[in-house]
C-alpha cells in the first residue's frame, strides 16, 4: 500500500500499559477490590462523561480549568469525570432506593489536562471507597484501616498516611480572623511539599494574609513532633482553649485510635498538620500517603472527609468520607523502584507446533494443561522453526515447553529447572500438575 | 443552604451501575479474564483517548459519525475509543519492543454516539482478546475456543456463536461481478436480522445491486441448513467451482474443526453465511454471538479477523484476529431473563453497634472476622436503634448479625439458618468460621 502511515502515537500524559505493567496492575487491582469487599464495601460504576454541571465548581478552580470538557453530538455540554468522589456524590443523590448508610467503592479512569511529569498523567486510575451517611470517628477510622490495610496487602513496602482534620486548621484560623480566607488558605498549605514556604507565603500574601498571620500558619503547619502524642500537645498549644480547632484535635485523636483498634499498623499512620489537600470539598478529615521508597512521586493514596458534597444535589443529608488509591501513580513508583515481582499468577507452558497437521492433538494437549487448573497453556500458532518458538517461550517466561514427538509421546522440558519428562497426550496434563504440587 | 440544587442525573445512554449489577458485572470480568489468561493472553491497556486521525476512518462512516470528538485544553483534535480493536491495533503497531506472535487482552469501556435502546449504550464495557502477527486456522479457532469457553463459564446460559468469513461471502461478489462494492454489500448484509430483507434490498439497491443479484446475495445469506455440513454443502453450490469463495470456506471448516478439537462446545458454534459484521476492518473470519434466552438483545460477543488494520499504522506485517464480549450488554440480558445469581463472593457479617463507647471492641471483632479470610464483616458506624440495625443488615443481605452482650460476649445470629451462637470477643471469628466450613 503506497498510502501514508498514521503515526503510531498516544497523546501527552496518556500511556498505555504493556503487558508486564498491566499484569502488575491486574494484581494490585484485585488487591484493592478484595479488600473493599471485605470491609463490606459493594462495588459501582458511573459513567465517564457527566452533565458538565455535575462535575464543574466542586473540586475548585483548579479542577475546572482541567477539566476535558466538550459539546456532545446533541449539543449537551459535557466533561469528563476528573475524580471519582463527586460522580459518587452525584451517585449518592440520585439512588434514593438505596438506604444509607452506604459502603461503596468505584474503581477507573478519570482525567485530569495537567501538565504532565513522572507519576502524575492526564489519564489516570483510581480506586475509590466511601461511606455515605454517616458522621463521626468510626467511619474516618474505617476508612484510614481499610486503605492502610489495602497499601499493605499489596506488598508496595513500607507507607505512611499522613492525617489531618481541616477543622483543626479552621480552628487556627479562627483564632487568626481569617475563617473567611479558609479555601485559599487550605489550597496555599497544599502546596508546601511541592513549592517550599517561600512560594506559599506568597501566596498568602496575594489572599491578603499578612506577614504575622502567615508566620503563625506556617508554624502550625509544621508543629510535627516525633510522635503522635507530641505533635498533639504541639498543635494544641497553638489553638485557643475551648475553641472547635480543639475539639476536633480530640476528635483526630480519637480517629487514630480507633484506626489502630480496628487494625492499622501503627507506625504507618501519622498526625500531619501540614496536610490540607487541594480539593474544595473536604470539611474534616484530610490525608495523603507517602510510599516510603519513592517520596518524591506525590501521594499514592488520598481522601477525607466531604459533609456537604452530596448537598449540591439533594436536600436529604448524605455527609461521606472515603479516599482512592492512585493505581497508575503506584505503579510508576513501584517501576521506578525496581519492586515488582512476578506479575503472572500461574506458570504458562508453551505447546510447540512441529506441523500445522498435528493441531488438533495439540489444541487438545493445551486445553488439557488448562483443565489442570495450575496452569496457563497456549499453542504456537504456525509451525515456524523449533528455535524460533524456544526463544518465544523464553521470552513469555514460559516455565514449561511441550513438543508432540515423532511417535506420538509428549516430551516436557521445565525451563526453570531444566528437568526433561515424557508422557503420552492424556497424562502430560496430570503429569505437570503433580510435578507443580511436589515442587510448592 | 438556598442555593437551587443541581439535578443528580447521568446522561442519555450513559448508566450507573448500582451494586446488584456491580457485582455481577465484578464476577463476569473475573471469568473473562482468567479465561484469557489461562489460554496465555497478557493485559494490555491503552488510553480512552486518543488523536483522532489514529481512531478515524477505520470502522466506517458510521463509526466515524458516532465517535465523540473534540478539541482539547491544547487544541489537538482528540476521540474516545468506539472500540478496543483500533487501539489494539495502533499498540501493535507503536510497540516494537513485543515481538509477535502477541496474545494480548484489553477490558475498559468504549464510547458510540448512537441511539441507546435496551441493551445499547452510548458507553459500554468490553472485555476483548486477540492474537496479532498471525495468519491461518489454528488463531481463528482458538479466539472461537477461548470466547466460548469464557461465555459458558460465566453460566450466562446457552449461547449459540454464529461463525462466517468475509472471504466466502466476496467469493460470491466475485462470481457477481460486485467485488467492487463489498463494503456496502457486506453493511446491508449485517442488518437482515435488525431490518428485515426488504430494508436490506432496498439498501443494496441504493448500491447499485440490481435485483436478481439481490436475490443471489439474500439467497444466500439464508443459506443455512440444520448441521453445520448442510450449511457447507448450500453455500458450496450458490459459489463458482475452483474460486476463491470455495476455498475460504474449506478454511472456514478446518477452523470449526480445530475449534471443537480445542473444547469449544460443538453445539456453541454454528456456520452463518449471512453474518457480515458492520466494521468495515473485518478481511476474513467473522462471528456473532446469540444469548438464546435474549435473542433480541443483539449480539454479545462479537469479532473477527483483521489482516489490514495494524498495515495504517506500520509497514510491519501484523496481520490480526480477535474479539469482545459486550459486558454491558450481557448483564442487561441477564437481568431482563432473571438469571442473576449471587453477586456476593462471600458471606457478610454486620456487628451491631450498641454504643459508640464499645466501637474499639466492635472493629477489633470485626477485624478477626475478616482475618478468617472466609468473610466479609462491617460494623454499623453509629449507635441507631438496634431494629434499625437488624433492618439493614437485612437490607444488606447480610448472612450474620453479630452482637457485643453487656457482658462483654459475642451474640451470632445466622439470618439463613436462624441459629444462635455465643462466643468470646477473640473465639468468634474461629466458631463463625468452622461454622461455614461444617455447612458447606
Amino acid at each position: 500500500m503506497d498510502r501514508p502511515l498514521i503515526e503510531p502515537r498516544t497523546l501527552r500524559g496518556f500511556a498505555d500499559l504493556t503487558p508486564a505493567l498491566a499484569l502488575h496492575r491486574r494484581r494490585l487491582l484485585r488487591v484493592a477490590e478484595d479488600t473493599f469487599a471485605s470491609f463490606g464495601y459493594d462495588p459501582i460504576q458511573t459513567p465517564a462523561l457527566e452533565h458538565a454541571d455535575v462535575l464543574k465548581g466542586k473540586g475548585g478552580s483548579e479542577s475546572d480549568k482541567q477539566m476535558f470538557e466538550f459539546d456532545d453530538q446533541g449539543g449537551r455540554r459535557v466533561a469528563l469525570r476528573f475524580d471519582l468522589t463527586v460522580p459518587l456524590a452525584r451517585f449518592a443523590a440520585q439512588h434514593t432506593e438505596l438506604r444509607p448508610p452506604l459502603r461503596l467503592y468505584q474503581v477507573g479512569y478519570v482525567w485530569r489536562g495537567e501538565r504532565p511529569q513522572k507519576g502524575r498523567y492526564r489519564e489516570f486510575f483510581q480506586c475509590d471507597a466511601d461511606i455515605i451517611g454517616e458522621t463521626g470517628p468510626s467511619g474516618d477510622a474505617e476508612i484510614l484501616t481499610m486503605f492502610a490495610t489495602a497499601l499493605s496487602r499489596m506488598d508496595v513496602g513500607p507507607v505512611l498516611l499522613r492525617v489531618n482534620d481541616r477543622r483543626v486548621l479552621n480552628g487556627l484560623l479562627a483564632d487568626l480572623g481569617l475563617l473567611d480566607r479558609a479555601v485559599p488558605v487550605l489550597r496555599a498549605i497544599d502546596k508546601i511539599d511541592k513549592v517550599g514556604t517561600d512560594a506559599v507565603r506568597a501566596e498568602l500574601a496575594g489572599s491578603g494574609v499578612d506577614g504575622a498571620a502567615a508566620d503563625r500558619v506556617l508554624g502550625f503547619a509544621a508543629a510535627r513532633g516525633e510522635t503522635d502524642e507530641q505533635t498533639f500537645a504541639a498543635v494544641g498549644e497553638l489553638l485557643s482553649a475551648g475553641g472547635a480547632g480543639r475539639a476536633a484535635l480530640d476528635e483526630l485523636r480519637r480517629t487514630v485510635e480507633l484506626a489502630v483498634a480496628a487494625g492499622a499498623p501503627e507506625d504507618a499512620l501519622r498526625v500531619d498538620p501540614g496536610i490540607a489537600r487541594g480539593l474544595d470539598y473536604y470539611t474534616g478529615l484530610v490525608f495523603e500517603t507517602t510510599l516510603l521508597a519513592a517520596p518524591d512521586i506525590g501521594s499514592v493514596c488520598s481522601g477525607g472527609r466531604y459533609d456537604d458534597l452530596p448537598g449540591l444535589f439533594t436536600r436529604q443529608r448524605l455527609p461521606g468520607v472515603g479516599a482512592s488509591i492512585g493505581l497508575s501513580r503506584l505503579l510508576a513508583a513501584l517501576e521506578g523502584t525496581g519492586r515488582l515481582g512476578a506479575g503472572r499468577e500461574r506458570p504458562l507452558a508453551v505447546v510447540t507446533n512441529g506441523r500445522d497437521d498435528d493441531l488438533r492433538t495439540l489444541l487438545g494437549v493445551a486445553a488439557r494443561l488448562r483443565a489442570t487448573g495450575v496452569l496457563d497453556a497456549e499453542v504456537y500458532p504456525t509451525a515456524v522453526k523449533h528455535a524460533t518458538q524456544m526463544k518465544y517461550a523464553d521470552t513469555r517466561g514460559a516455565r514449561f515447553v511441550v513438543t508432540l514427538d515423532r511417535d506420538g509421546s509428549v516430551s516436557v522440558k521445565d525451563l526453570r529447572g531444566g528437568e526433561r519428562w515424557s508422557a503420552g497426550v492424556e497424562d502430560v496434563a496430570v503429569l505437570l500438575a503433580k510435578a507443580l504440587a511436589a515442587a510448592d
